[in-house]
């Protein structure tokens, strides 16, 4: 077992003399300077992580936990659909999986806190049987949350050796809006009302229900740490991606986030090691209303803004192709000499 | 040699039977309703057009044409660049090649009036050699606008009976931006000022001339047919392009649009045959300022907005993964029952 703690000491910023001379690059290449816009702005921030921009062989990490706070109604579904769900990826008739098809991507699945057996075909890795109900206690002990954490730094670990060059961070489990909510309002300090949203669509009654809880969750605690807020409020799944993100950016690795379930466990690694986010790459603009708070904090703009609101990855999937396209357009454009003309 | 009429007259509207039966579908995907957002708008647009959504074997049509106006000095670059390009295209070494790679697609490239002798390896199909100089005379005549219609309705057919599901009409041309801008501007009467934006680059002096160039070629014609409006102010190309779009909505076959010159054809396709553009998706929003007039009076919501103003296809190919996956989530995703669930 890895040591998400020594990861974290790892990264190092993105490399500005990398990303002025891919701009030089760009600006030689047989089109109007700055004409291909965001996907530029990628290319320059690969090499900056890269030297070389090289997306193949995307690997998509989904982690499955369940929530205690469920019991307190804030969804539309209960906690057997998150085990039901895991079976679903295992099977490959998600969305997760038909998106990481169309891209490529490997996909695995990790039982990080289903409540439950394992599922047949998930990788169990169980921490808990969910978490506790953040509402009335805390989520997970400090103790589980570094487990969670170290488990998604290995799994991206053994991505990364098996050749991915891009990972997809992708959650499930029900009631993880809820959750993500109260992460993001403990580290922002925002309204409650603010933060939370539809989630997989809870509205009126149940909606100021879902944001009475999440009130409730934030004003319980006074700890200040970011791994100990992560444990209080956070789902394993959270902790889990956040080390998997924090794994990827010690090694190097381009980590595209999906959006709000995603974005929280981005805000999770960005606390507890603040230059993993130099390695982050926003795929979707969530429909959940929590998520701009997140992505100011980050100083992150997504590529995609299609009102997805499904998390497992999808968003970031989806926003994959662009990433993709950016590396090429380095690789195999020709340059304005080529064609007999000083740039 | 086809004519655009006939495939014109062949047009149908989207089935709202096949659009209602698919919206049923997604609703029993194992995924909260709603959630893949456009992705299921995307869905339910091709299941009306289409029946069984497939967008397989994509072709990116490029037509290049010169422009007579690029003598007012309207452009940062010379005419001979549209021909150096068309090399570039044919060598694979330009931005369209690249993302077409990235998706699959089919690349053709139709010089339908390129000033000077055909590029090697392109299609050799030029109406003339470049338009004349829309500030003073008219581009073609009506006889050359139904010539290039015909020709790019023809490019179209054959790639679609080579087997594409889904076209993605592209251009090249030195000076087409203005010409674009006079085209949106004299079919939504908006106000040259609004409609004309950098193009290549051009700032400042360079600018108010182009936008004084348009409004002298404007203000210059009288006419109010559509078909004698893209005579006098067209390109060879918006007129090849529309063509194909036409055609292809006549074979119902969906019609990837790209940034601001295509969605200047897009509109003359539509002033030509309204119902052609039922089977319009837009790419991407361009950075043109007179690129949102256009989607206006068309109804179109682009998927992508990157920033990008290159042209030459670059905006569709690089939103077709997110057809491609609607296509995809349709075809492979399970039903809740396939879990033991009531939807």
């Amino acid at each position: 077992m890895g040591s998400w703690r020594i990861s974290a000491a790892k990264i190092q910023p993105r490399s500005n003399k990398a990303e002025a001379d891919m701009e030089t690059h760009l600006n030689n290449l047989t089109k109007p300077a700055g004409s291909l816009g965001r996907l530029e702005e990628l290319a320059v921030k690969l090499a900056g992580m890269q030297g070389t921009p090289d997306v193949s062989h995307p690997a998509v990490l989904v982690f499955a936990g369940d929530h205690g706070v469920t019991e307190e109604g804030v969804s539309l579904y209960g906690q057997e659909l998150t085990s039901l769900m895991v079976k679903n990826f295992v099977q490959g008739g998600a969305a997760i999986n038909v998106l990481a098809k169309e891209i490529g991507a490997s996909v695995t699945v990790t039982d990080i806190g289903v409540k439950g057996g394992p599922p047949a075909g998930a990788v169990s890795r169980k921490v808990k049987n969910g978490t506790g109900n953040i509402a009335v206690e805390a989520a997970m002990s400090v103790r589980e949350a570094e487990k969670a954490l170290n488990i998604g730094a290995d799994t991206a670990a053994e991505a990364i050796e098996e050749g991915a060059k891009l990972i997809i961070p992708g959650d499930m489990g029900i009631g993880n809006t809820t959750v993500s909510s109260a992460l993001i309002a403990a580290w922002t300090g925002a309204d409650v009302n603010d933060m939370s949203g539809n989630g997989t669509g809870v509205t009126g009654a149940q909606l100021r229900l879902k944001q009475d809880v999440i009130r409730r969750a934030v004003g319980r605690i006074s700890c200040t740490e970011p791994l100990d807020i992560l444990a209080e409020l956070g789902g394993l799944e959270h902790a889990a991606m956040a080390g998997a993100m924090i794994e990827a950016a010690g090694r190097k690795t381009p980590v595209l986030v999906d959006g709000f379930i995603a974005s929280a466990a981005a805000l999770a690694a960005e606390k507890l090691a603040p230059l993993s986010k130099e390695y982050f790459i926003f795929g979707h603009r969530s429909a959940e209303a929590g998520h701009g708070l997140a992505l100011e904090m980050m100083g992150g703009e997504p590529l995609l803004d299609l009102q997805m609101r499904l998390g497992e990855g999808t968003g970031a999937a989806a926003a994959y192709p662009l990433v993709s396209m950016a590396a090429a357009v380095v690789r195999e454009m020709a340059v304005f000499s080529d064609l007999g003309i000083d740039a």
